[in-house]
């Protein structure tokens, strides 16, 4: 019997910083046991409990640029002088088995993958209201006024990119958003053009097929 | 503070008899309390149970007609010598007061409306199996061997009609299936295109808007 589905789909997920990107893709990974998390390679230093392989694949810097000049990132950033890339390798490993991947990355490394891949979903965060995203910034950076000012100003400038997303999830209450999410991969593999023809005809059409 | 959304959206499900389309579509409108159903006219008579202007109005033929030759009717059709329709107003009265409207027609009615409305998010359902749906006609129908043959071909020529619809459930485990149609009506509600720009702008940029 042929597959029911074609391959796996491409989930884009975007926000500025304050939006709650992290947890939200964190809860719905978990929900989720067909929808898996691409690793990122990085030059940072691993934190506090993250594992290799498993947050991200951490590397030296010469290795990096190295699978720069290869081409082996579908996109990379440098972001607060360190380097952040996605494989283009695993990407595709994940999508041909047939998962549904999701990349947790920001407006610049979308875009990139915009431009190299003709499928995927583009779901852009956004914070339920200004008030919120500057509390939200005030009570995670230990920066300077300053500091937040200038962050402020990236975020509502990464805000104006979502007329260039799929979806815009509002992340007010996190449990929503989660659903909303949940909903959006789920509505997905439903579409009509996941579906596998060849199996549709030898499901219901046995006799003309053979 | 102008509306974070624009207007409802209408979702059109479809699905040869055998399918469970029917329960499903109920099971969705009771979880979902933004997604109203809009109600048919028939000319045929009430069953038991049945409440007027609830399951449908019930109408006389010359009345039914009558509205038909008005251009009252967004679809229409004859189905075992009794008359359906969909009214145009009541639909558009459901959308314009910012109601998702799921619509619960067959596939040429669905044909109809895809022709008169630019919009609309088209919905197949489907039996899991061929033999899944020869059981489910047949314990359905009290008619001949015969009968339940005539209505096999006829759900087998519905169901080629799945490739111009733009999602496809395959109705296997009711409970997995109403899931699925929820999901596709709420990522629907978080489409980029359903978010008021004019909502984006006073929320994040204030300053720059007034």
């Amino acid at each position: 019997m042929p597959e029911k589905r074609n391959k796996g789909s491409l989930f884009i997920v975007s926000a500025p910083s304050g939006a709650g990107k992290t947890t939200l893709c964190k809860k719905v990974l978990s929900a989720l046991p067909y929808l898996k998390f691409s690793v990122s390679y990085t030059t940072r230093q691993p934190r506090k409990g993250e594992v290799n392989d498993r947050e991200y694949t951490f590397i030296h810097r010469d290795e990096f640029t190295g699978m720069v000049k290869k081409g082996d990132f579908i996109e990379w950033a440098e972001i607060h002088g360190e380097l952040y890339g996605t494989s283009k390798r695993r990407l595709e490993e994940l999508l041909a088995a047939g998962n549904d991947v999701l990349l947790d990355i920001d407006v610049q490394g979308a875009s990139q993958v915009r431009k190299k891949s003709r499928e995927g979903t583009y779901i852009f965060i956004l914070p339920p209201s200004l008030e919120v995203l500057k509390t939200r910034l005030e009570k995670r950076m230990t920066d300077s006024q300053a500091n937040i000012k200038k962050r402020l100003k990236a975020a509502l400038s990464e805000i104006k990119e979502y007329t260039t997303y799929d979806y815009v999830i509002m992340n007010d209450v996190l449990n929503d958003a989660v659903r909303v999410l949940e909903a959006i991969v789920t509505a997905h593999r439903a579409s009509r053009k996941k579906i596998n023809p060849v199996w549709i005809e030898r499901t219901f059409f046995p006799k003309e097929d053979t």
